[in-house]
């Protein structure tokens, strides 16, 4: 079986893994499928670092499988293209995010949507076709199905180019499917992390009027010089809140722990849509009188499809919308995770792999 | 001021009205304005009775104006029109629903949807513009701006118009701003009351498949049967509603009690819509990461603007959509009362007013 294996994974490959809950990332020597017709082979360059990397880590999901290795915020160099790839060619940059696979047949994989495909397949930590395990990209080398890689614009960082693929197509996603992206409208945008700081740079990109809603006061100064928000409100001063009731077009709220919504369901006009993009993991409260009264809707999103995750990087690139990183050595990622569970960070850790990481004998 | 009063509200009027909070009805003597260059006068001859003037008439909502005269189903003939009134002449059989007066100014208002506007007024039980508290449809005549009156198509029987005046629009209206209005889709309706009856026979109308979701297994019947459902699942058993996960592009909500909403979210496919039209008083709980899996929503409806509420009529008669009605006499309206509070009634009490409501002297 040893042998099988080694025969269908030939390509060596070299990362950090969790090993157990602890979720500490060391040194781990894997291999990935020999490049299929269809695959793309990349040497990895830089990867981003998603807050749930670090739940999956420590298994706080309850389905995370060990040794694992993070990372679907992933960019690099084309090395070798399957003989029936279409799309790319050796040289190319390229990036992988949140997918590696769908079933290709169901409804929303036919509309382009295989975010949503009931058999979507993450791209670490779950079950391939051939029943290895996925590994992500904290590692030198990614292989993937065309279908799943986009392109990375001439001339646009690659590192900027990595929380995109996840960060970014997150809140890109919800702006355009609720029509929150014609100029002119009022968006809001609750808690400023790795989402919330995109989705202001986002909607600015689309010609909205950006207000931050946030718990910190001190936040104001960066969202408004930093991020290029209109206006700041600190959703715990009642007086700032009412004064802009009814004004907003919609919100993307990213915030991830349990928040009350009502406050913000005021907020909205009517007919205006309060979408979720982060996952309190308790019930929130709902109150129904008050989305009655203006057909207001709460909704959900998660990140988008191959085909949408491609325009927003060429969106992107041609509205200059970069997140703002912190480049780390790999040989720093306990430490990032660290600093991330206390959200310190501004707004997002990049591993530069190319560079960084390198094999143990 | 008695006699300016009189200048200004020389219609003699008669009716019933609630005195107090217990709520019972008795006959009520009172005047309406004089006829205005834009108003529509006409005599009552039907009016339907709405599970809300129930709340209204033992001031539940703490907004109730005693006396208080219900109704804002009401359907009658011309008999009076200013001289500026362009779309009704004497004769006219018409309709006047829930509001009768809104800011005219406004977003909502200026794209036809007077209910959403901030300063709509309710056809009773609120303060009109000119300081006089509305009365409703339990009396002999009304007077409306032609604005807030509907056209009853000729043939289409008037008792049976009057339960489209807030019944029918509260659930046509979301079933077509929600693009649930198409051939072929399959849409749920919580709830087999007023509204939710009359949802059923709308989205038939539209061409979807209608399944009923209920809590109570011996309606089942009634719903495959008289109303035309295409099928019924009892919300309680899990079996039964774990087979249709996943295959509702819409559910109407119409249950006004604190319910759970995961089932329900369940239910709905990708992109599903989940609309409640009923108002909990209690904040209802929200699971979010159902929501954001497949972009999925959660929103609230209230009534239609008055432009839809012709276009739902006009539907109405074109495609046969009646409700089931009970047709009683006035002095049957405060035992109709309490067997509304019981849900005792397939599906609405529609008072003849026409013919059984006589002046006392």
């Amino acid at each position: 079986m040893g042998s099988q294996t080694e025969m269908e994974h030939p390509l060596k490959a070299f990362g950090w893994a969790a090993r157990d809950t602890s979720g500490v990332l060391s040194p781990f020597h894997f291999s990935r499928r020999k490049t299929g017709e269809k695959d793309v082979v990349f040497k990895v360059m830089y990867c981003g670092i998603c807050h749930s990397d670090l739940h999956m880590l420590k298994n706080e999901w309850g389905t995370s499988i060990y040794p694992l290795v993070p990372g679907h915020e992933i960019v690099g160099e084309v090395t070798e293209v399957g003989s029936k790839v279409e799309k790319f060619k050796v040289g190319d940059k390229v990036g992988v995010g949140c997918m590696v696979g769908s079933c290709g047949s169901c409804k929303n994989c036919t509309e382009n949507l295989e975010n949503y495909c009931p058999k979507m397949i993450l791209t670490y930590g779950v079950k391939y076709v051939d029943g290895t395990i996925t590994y992500g990209g904290y590692s030198d080398l990614m292989v993937a199905d065309e279908q799943f890689v986009v392109r990375i614009p001439d001339g646009f960082p690659l590192d900027s180019a990595a929380p995109l693929l996840c960060a970014g197509i997150t809140v890109y996603s919800p702006l355009r499917y609720f029509g929150l992206d014609k100029p002119g409208l009022h968006v809001g945008v609750v808690g400023i992390g790795g989402l919330g700081h995109m989705a202001v740079k986002f909607a600015k990109a689309f010609g909205a009027k950006v207000t931050v809603i946030s718990t910190s006061p001190n936040k104001k100064e960066e969202a408004l010089r930093n991020l290029g928000a209109d206006s700041f409100v600190v959703s715990r001063e009642q007086d700032q809140m009412q004064a802009l009731t009814g004004t907003f077009d919609g919100i993307i709220d990213t915030v991830s722990a349990v928040h009350p919504l009502l406050p913000l369901i005021d907020l909205l006009k009517s007919h205006g849509k309060l979408v979720m993009v982060g996952a309190p993991e308790k019930p929130l409260e709902l109150p129904v009188f008050p989305l009655l009264m203006g057909r207001k809707l709460v909704a959900g999103s998660a990140i988008g499809g191959m085909e949408e995750t491609q325009e927003m990087i060429d969106f992107a690139a041609k509205h200059n919308v970069k997140p703002d990183i912190e480049v780390v050595p790999i040989d720093y990622v306990n430490k990032a995770m660290k600093r991330l569970e206390k959200s310190d960070v501004k707004y997002r850790f990049v591993i530069n792999i190319g560079e960084t990481l390198k094999p143990s004998s």
